[in-house]
């Protein structure tokens, strides 16, 4: 009989990271987190499927904040903009959630280990296939939506990145931010400032 | 002492598809696929790492040939410009090389198993990754030029499942420079007009 264990997976999630920094990640059993946490095997399979899994805690969540700040955006905001707005919300929410220093861990485990990185990029896809269904809903068309959604997802993967390399993070969010100002700026052949008429401009130069 | 076997790779691949479509991909081994090709276990692991790999055959040519394209296309011509342009170039090669309904069965086999759609994401970062350092060595800066290469290769992965579940399929190139015609669209808050000065317009409208 499993008794509650108060906040089993926080606790899993903790020992995990300090047993993957303290061991290395493939030298660490899901017997050997449970036990740090002071918990069984049986409670750790009870919350995550397997070793990998525990470095993904609140990733449903994420996907479905991102899935509700996409439905109810205001009507008619570009889709791009909108894709960009909960990223970055959700952005922003992660970072108030954890610890800077324990992000950078997980993230270096992920990007060290081929099967934690398959896990992370199955996950993305996942997210990118839920925004493209919320763009749907907001009767964006095919391949618009799909590619709003994989170019969103582009962006808040580099910002993520950047702000986790970064001497100075600062805001996620405003990484998140300038990926897709960069994103747009290199997408547009054709530029023009919005107040006043001027000439067409090629190039690729960011306005912002 | 393995003896040469002429287009065994080849032979591999073709006798892959034909048992994945008879048996089922999840029922295969890769004794199958070996006895169907006339081959040897042995020989189906000097060419391949396992059942999955089988699929990807051909996928280092693909990203060499990528990478070539970009490393050499005309200097100045604007980044997402030379990554669309490569990609359809590879596209319109790798159209030329297969069989249509081989291609189909293939991605078949790839969207259904989540093993499989593993490989392929992992693959897709690969490839990723060369056309950002491709970028780099044309000295497109960091985060562009990461974006550029996720949004290129977002572009051809959502043109190529347009291609394949087309009633009327056409040209894999075609469908690739449509879905970069339309991340333009989509990613442009304000465009104008090129030939002529006109008001700057807002809206996700293709000019194309």
């Amino acid at each position: 009989m499993a008794r509650w264990e108060p906040d089993a997976r926080g606790r899993l999630e903790k020992a995990a990271l300090d047993v993957f920094r303290e061991r290395g990640y493939a030298h660490t059993t899901v017997g050997d987190i449970a036990e740090r946490a002071g918990l069984t095997e049986r409670t750790f399979f009870r919350y995550f499927t397997d070793k990998r899994e525990v470095l993904f805690s609140g990733s449903k969540e994420l996907e479905k904040s991102i899935l509700e700040l996409v439905v109810n955006a205001p009507v008619g905001a570009p889709p791009l903009d909108v894709v960009a707005s909960a990223l970055e919300t959700a952005g922003a929410a992660l970072q108030s959630r954890r610890d800077f220093a324990d992000v950078r861990a997980r993230h270096a485990i992920v990007t060290e280990h081929a099967e934690v990185r398959e896990r992370e990029l199955i996950k993305l896809a996942s997210l990118a296939t839920t925004v493209t269904q919320a763009l749907h809903a907001r009767g964006v068309q095919e391949p618009a939506a799909s590619l709003v959604a994989e170019a969103g997802i582009a962006a808040f993967k580099i910002g993520f990145e950047r702000w986790i390399s970064a001497k100075k993070p600062g805001e996620l969010a405003k990484h998140i931010r300038a990926a897709v100002d960069v994103l747009k700026a290199v997408t547009a052949t054709v530029t023009v400032a919005p107040p006043k008429r001027t000439r067409a401009q090629h190039g690729t130069k960011n306005r912002k």
